[in-house]
């Protein structure tokens, strides 16, 4: 019989410990970078949210220059050879982040939402989150292999304190960092950071909206195809939106490139044509377009085109050099599309728009599960989860190997 | 610009399809298997529950020895090659189950618990699942990957229908293969193949059963971090339950060797060592101990020993050469074990309880993404849900690589 193994058991000991302590302390930390964050964002957002549209088609092009002069400089101060992106810091730089150019991402997003531009919140704060704890990890000396997980805790905390869902944020983080697997040595930190930055995010008065799904009746199979099906067409408007967002980034770099523009004015030039487009394509699309979104959990009828609009203006917004985040549209576009094609199968559309949101966000950041745990911390309730499920699992499958996150590693093939 | 990839899109399409034909009818095949396996079971157990102390001590020998016979004379007929397991279906043998011996289990589970031994009913569950569905597999002539993902998806279904807990069952169908890694490319069909055969179980009358966890406050960290100690003792008393069935396993192994036993004889030398506890030990362990588990979840205060009992039984049932499930054990143990140190560290009970299920769950099996969408599903509710997860991983750590199977393969280190 083998003996006992008291070393390992103490090893674990030790390392469930060791995270409960330094993730704790980390996540706080990150969860008080992102509610200044998020207070800024909202005071710069509630000054221009609703300002008369002539005023808004000014704001556009002057947001694209400043936030093209505040990237172009910013960027040529960091003269290390670390990338400001929490991918590569994962993947490549070993867990290490450019400390000097912190602010500048969270202050470009400040401008392109408080402009008008069509983006998301949570890109910041992933990054103030890989950024505070490759900070930790540095000041702390911890090898590269802690150093590693502190920082993929750190995304998973900034995502944790922007939509209130912990353990949803916490396993995004972790599942976003290569297609088809989860590490199961990060969920630890992942959720013991995300759980601290939620909850001093909540102390620092960061307001979060949970939804409440009409009552289901018991489990039917043609609902759950249905929603399956639901899962599929949501699939396919992820994978026009990733692949609008990409085209328009190739087709401005390409523009830049061959026309010798500098690069600042790219973005003002995107502003001129957002500014354009809101002539015929409604306000509420530009910004992060919550309140569209809030709508569709509500079971207001959606436009069957709505998704391109925002996917339109979002690829355009990020791909003429604002920044932004790009999980935000996709909640968005879920909502949206879901409701609006739920109406078509037949179906409840809170439970459309619901279905929709988990759905795209499963394809277009290939997180499946992570998707499926925000449905639970968004929507509550243990009915609705099958069906959820289901969607967001074909919606995943449907997009193929594509990504919003041309950085995000394939790990392994879905086929 | 690269060119629009219409082919990747109409594989994934076709792939959809395909899996929700493919597995939708074997998820119903399954369940309806599982759902007959089922009310044999109940018929029986519903026969000897509440006998007097003396049948009852007559009748565990008998069932030993019953089982005994079963097994090893059916085993016999056994010519070919293949194992009868749902981890060599699926790792070494191809997706191929050995076809006339797929009624030993499930009976042998029935004489099991049917006569007092202590043990679950999920086994014989996906064992009927991963059986049926390599049958399918092999009617319809799939090549090996193929094969692979149906019997793997028919593990799920059965697992799916034992406990009400489609999306549960089926993650944990494709998480319990291998530590550390969940098959992304094997969820659709887990979970399409969970869903028809959860939806065919009801239509065939098996009872599930679903908690109310009472109304917990907003977000609290010491709650949190209160949870996640609870997870780490419960992740010890996993260890210990796992240590106590290798150990019988072993100890049983080297006496039958050593002393030349007649191999049907060991269940009878089991039973009759089971008779003699149970003169000590509640009969509340015995069998599936659900009534125990409900007194737990509602709230009842629970022994602190008591899931040393319930991993005694188990151990010495499954041990000695009887047949059964050791998932259900988990439950009862977790809920047990839970609901005891909540009282120990000041928590609520009930959440002790569910938080004690999910992660003794989640460490022996090594399933914590699985254990956490048994919460969801078992508990329903979101606030709940980081409680259950920081405490699961916790769980899932503290075990170490030790496994209740023997069979999972480690695909990665968790340290």
């Amino acid at each position: 019989m083998r003996r006992f193994d008291f070393i390992e058991l103490a090893v674990m000991l030790a390392t469930v410990v060791q995270w409960l302590v330094l993730a704790t302390i980390t996540g706080a930390i990150i969860g008080t970078g992102t509610s200044l964050f998020l207070h800024g964002l909202f005071f710069a957002t509630d000054r221009t949210a609703d300002v008369p549209l002539w005023l808004q088609t000014l704001l556009l092009p002057v947001g694209g220059l400043l936030n093209g002069l505040l990237l172009y400089y910013g960027y040529r101060a960091n003269t290390g050879d670390l990338k400001d992106s929490i991918f590569a810091a994962v993947n490549t730089q070993s867990g290490r982040m450019p400390f000097r150019t912190i602010l500048i991402k969270p202050i470009a997003a400040i401008i392109t939402l408080g402009s008008g531009g069509s983006a998301g919140k949570e890109g910041p704060c992933s990054h103030i989150g890989a950024s505070l704890a490759s900070a930790v990890g540095q000041a702390l000396r911890l090898n590269t292999e802690l150093r590693l997980r502190i920082v993929a805790c750190g995304v998973s905390a900034g995502f944790a304190s922007v939509f209130g869902t912990p353990i949803a944020g916490a396993i995004y983080g972790v599942e976003v960092l290569a297609i088809g697997r989860v590490r199961h040595d990060f969920l630890l930190p992942a959720i013991v950071a995300g759980a601290a930055s939620y909850h001093v995010s909540i102390l620092w008065g960061v307001p979060y909206q949970y939804y409440q799904l009409p009552a289901l009746p018991g489990f039917s199979e043609t609902l759950f195809l249905k929603t399956t099906v639901l899962g599929v067409i949501c699939g396919i408007v992820a994978l026009v939106f990733v692949e609008f967002v990409y085209r328009t980034a190739w087709l401005s770099v390409h523009l830049r490139n061959r026309f010798k523009v500098w690069p600042p004015l790219m973005p003002l030039g995107g502003g001129v044509l957002l500014a354009l487009l809101i002539l015929i394509i409604p306000t509420d699309y530009l910004g992060l377009s919550l309140s569209l979104m809030d709508r569709a959990l509500a079971g207001e009828p959606m436009p069957y085109f709505g998704f391109l609009w925002k996917s339109l203006l979002v690829a355009i917004t990020i791909g003429s050099g604002f920044y932004g985040g790009i999980v935000t549209p996709q909640f968005v576009i879920g909502a949206v599309a879901g409701s609006a094609f739920a109406h078509l199968l037949g179906m409840d559309a809170m439970l459309g728009a619901a279905v929709g949101l988990t759905s795209v966000v499963a394809a277009a950041s290939n997180t499946p599960i992570a998707a499926v745990l925000m449905g639970v911390e968004l929507f509550g309730g243990s009915i609705g989860t099958v069906y959820i499920a289901g969607a967001a699992i074909a919606a995943y499958l449907m997009i193929g190997h594509r990504s919003i996150y041309p950085e995000q590693r394939l790990a392994y093939s879905k086929s």
